[in-house]
């Protein structure tokens, strides 16, 4: 190759350089060498291996969702896609960006139909918003500038650029510039118009936000309507990053458990979506509803994660004469903390207490971490990222992805025992990182939400279900597995070990992990 | 639900013990739970819980392909399935037979797009050889019957049904019953005497047998024919099952590296497959064929897996007269064990000298492990069991499959240290149902074969590379992750201690770790 030629690869990582790609969370093979080579040659992207590819694309979407700018992930043909599948589902449901590179056998391999031959655009369509097999080197470099454009439209999406080797190894000629990526549409006036006649109506109105409207500066706006309409915040339950804490507008989720969720909106005659849709059931339950508000309740788009929703909301509050109002913020209080047994609310008062300012809290607590939301509201200011997707082993993948995005904020990681066994290999890629995540597995032994949910359909369990539900016999250690993998760890079994090893966490820097007897 | 009446969950459950499945492989959620409701009021169906799903669709591979009948898994939608992938991909590139059961929301639950609605067929698709969707809980049982009849035709096949939670929880009148499966196909009298010609024509010839062809009684028919004929055996690269060891008619595979097996292949003048297909390169390289085999050298295929294989081979070994010939047959041969440094020919004689009779070895030891066979050819009579679709993370899984379908028989599972890391929750699984597994975990601290690649394309290691190629910093203690899911593990660095621990895992009852540090 002479100093002016490149081949495919080269250029793809040139254009993704040149793109404001950063970092590469990778779990590479064979057909990704020349790619890897090439990672090597050109400088100024990081590489940050995951062991196993759902560590991979969790910690794209945690970083998607703090960046708000796509990193790129690179995978290993179509197993290693479907490896980091479920969290790219979990990723898109929570719209964040990012750039998949699937490596693919050479062009003239695939009809061979060797081992790792698989439908990689068919295993890649179901979690994708943007799907390409590059057919040749020269196009390599348009089609990753391409891809970069497609994650960063608004709100965010899944761009896989599928890369067959020898358009990898072949000769190419230069990178591409990533084309303009259009602006977040506006609010429609229409719709403007329609909430304004809702919020005037004198008639019960929820506001609901999401996405976007999940931020401080759109939840300003949110609150100076609520303040000066009348109208109730609420955040939907997926909620893939809210900006909360003392001195900003506060915002409850509607309840995952079906009847409690009924029982918040059944006041309203007017649902406004800002960012968010209609809530909807978890699951589905014999005769039970889908849709969680009353039947005779009206729903108003004024945005949708498609739009700039802080420039909606702020165009609401001004047609409806709130722009100047103070809104209602939350005040600073933290928790005493709790003595004594290990109860979800010790551990949630601890949490409260010792939250540091600008905390990012990943939360997959699941069942034990129902009433955490009341016991850090008013921590100083933080974000909580929720579950969108509901596939679990979301949660230390995105703390992972999280701190390398902010590497000067504290990350929370909380995870159910159960969640935290899907991508545990997340706690090696912390240590070798050496990022700053403390985490808490709620080690309740037991697919702890399968019960309750065995119990709705009137079941009693029975030796296959207590099979499948607990995780007794033998115990998971989580110490041992945490130091197995190069992580320094504790266990706790009282509010008192509890609140010192959170504290030890907090206070120090680097990977750390708690394991909650509860 | 009155005595005679039954729900299509319970239908289901019925109709899968009925069609012989004993087994099921699982991590349910909340959309199977009429399932597992039904799992414990009709009892016949052994539950194993994996703790992620590549672990439950590994386990139902290395199942089927001791058992030649499906096991069932219990997968939670969309996501569920994804993590379960690799393994599925793995399992139907062995022609392994498994029946997928995923759960999905309700019917008239999924327009509503909730967190974890995603195109379960669509993620299914590239994985499956049938792909049903039940649209009622009368058809459930009609559907769970077909599944079956779909997996187990020849020579195995990947069935997935996926049960929306109303099909399983609505009123259905009763199971069903699994519809004949078509016998194999015989032998093409075509063929047949197309592969006569050959073998008579004095020119070289190599019989490459795969799938059924490498069974004890196969392998009979091939080597008469080998004797008689001067046919030259060898056994496709990517072997789900090879029964080998002393008395048996050995067959040695078609190497990895595309110059050796070029070299293996360069001989002849035909190839006559019986179960294979043509050697392919497992990857393309520039400059290198992806066909293994010389340009003028003559494919005659005899019988492909959807044959009666063994049938074939017999049928051959009559027509040219060998049928009574008595081939050369592997004598019993037993390395000593090597001293010193714990090299790979330390590990090979090792466990050469130690392995016992009727043992089943599940070998992804990718680099470390490619002189095995030469040191276990000679074992008492054992089953080996290769890679098929070249996702890593399948051994561990696999192992714990072949234990809960083989009982009486030890499991040997040989896994490099990047490979087990994928999966390395089914030491769990293997303490909880207490499997009589060994894993001996290659701890080269590193994806060697990809530091080979490297070399291959011509790049030395920089920074990047080496930060996604090297498992060091920190290092993987699996005696201590071993622990942690409740399995015994020993360390080994020398030969002599390598040798002690694995007398020891072969001589007890029960899952033992080797972490053997090569």
């Amino acid at each position: 190759m002479s100093a002016t030629k490149m081949n495919g690869a080269e250029s793809l990582v040139r254009t993704l350089i040149d793109g404001g790609i950063e970092v590469c969370f990778t779990n590479p093979g064979t057909s990704e060498m020349h790619f890897c080579a090439a990672l090597d040659r050109v400088p100024g992207l990081r590489c940050v291996l995951g062991l196993f590819e759902g560590v991979v694309t969790g910690a794209a979407d945690g970083y998607g969702r703090m960046r708000d700018f796509p990193s790129a992930t690179l995978l290993h043909t179509g197993p290693g896609l479907g490896n980091g599948l479920a969290n790219l589902h979990n990723a898109r449901k929570a719209r964040s960006p990012v750039v998949n590179i699937v490596g693919e056998h050479a062009t003239y391999h695939i009809r061979h139909d060797a081992p790792l031959t698989s439908d990689i655009e068919g295993i890649a369509a179901p979690v994708s918003d943007w799907v390409k097999t590059s057919r040749n080197a020269e196009e390599v470099s348009r089609d990753g500038a391409q891809a970069i454009a497609e994650a960063r439209k608004t709100p965010g999406r899944i761009a896989t650029l599928i890369l067959p080797a020898d358009t990898a190894w072949n000769e190419a000629s230069s990178g591409a510039t990533v084309p303009s990526v259009p602006n977040p549409e506006t609010v429609n006036s229409n719709a403007l118009d329609e909430c304004v006649r809702v919020l005037r109506s004198g008639e019960p109105v929820m506001l609901l936000l999401g996405n976007k409207g999940l931020r401080a500066g759109a939840l300003e706006w949110a609150g100076r309507i609520a303040k000066h309409s009348g109208a109730v915040l609420h955040s939907e339950s997926s909620a893939a990053r809210t900006e909360r804490g003392a001195g900003r507008v506060g915002v409850t989720r509607i309840p995952y458990v079906v009847d409690q969720a009924l029982e918040v909106t059944r006041p309203f005659k007017h649902l406004i979506l800002a960012g968010a849709k209609a809530p909807v059931a978890f699951f589905a339950y014999p005769g039970k509803p889908s849709l969680l508000m009353p039947e005779e309740c009206r729903i108003h788009k004024l945005v949708g994660p498609e739009h700039d929703i802080e420039d909606g909301l702020r165009q609401l509050a001004e047609a409806v004469g709130a722009k100047n109002i103070e809104p209602e913020r939350q005040e600073l209080r933290r928790p005493e903390p709790i003595r004594g047994a290990l109860t979800r609310d010790a551990i949630g008062a601890s949490i409260g207490n010792l939250l540091p300012e600008n905390a990012v809290v990943c939360d997959e607590s699941i069942t034990a971490g129902r009433n955490f939301h009341t016991f850090t509201s008013g921590c100083p200011p933080h974000d909580w990222l929720y579950g969108t997707g509901g596939a679990i082993g979301r949660v230390l993948p995105e703390a992972t992805g999280a701190a390398v995005a902010c590497p000067d904020r504290k990350i929370l990681c909380l995870s159910g025992d159960g969640s935290a066994m899907y991508t545990l290999q997340s706690l090696w890629t912390q240590a070798r990182e050496k990022l700053d995540v403390t985490t808490v597995i709620f080690a309740n032994r037991s697919y702890a939400i399968l019960h309750g949910e065995l119990l709705n359909v009137g079941a009693v369990p029975g030796l296959n279900t207590r099979t499948m539900f607990d995780l007794e016999n033998p115990s998971l250690d989580w110490v041992q597995m945490a130091n197995g993998m190069g992580v320094e760890a504790a266990m706790a079994d009282t509010a008192e070990t509890f609140h010192r090893a959170l504290e030890k966490g907090l206070n120090s820097k680097g990977p750390f992990l708690i394991e909650a007897r509860i």
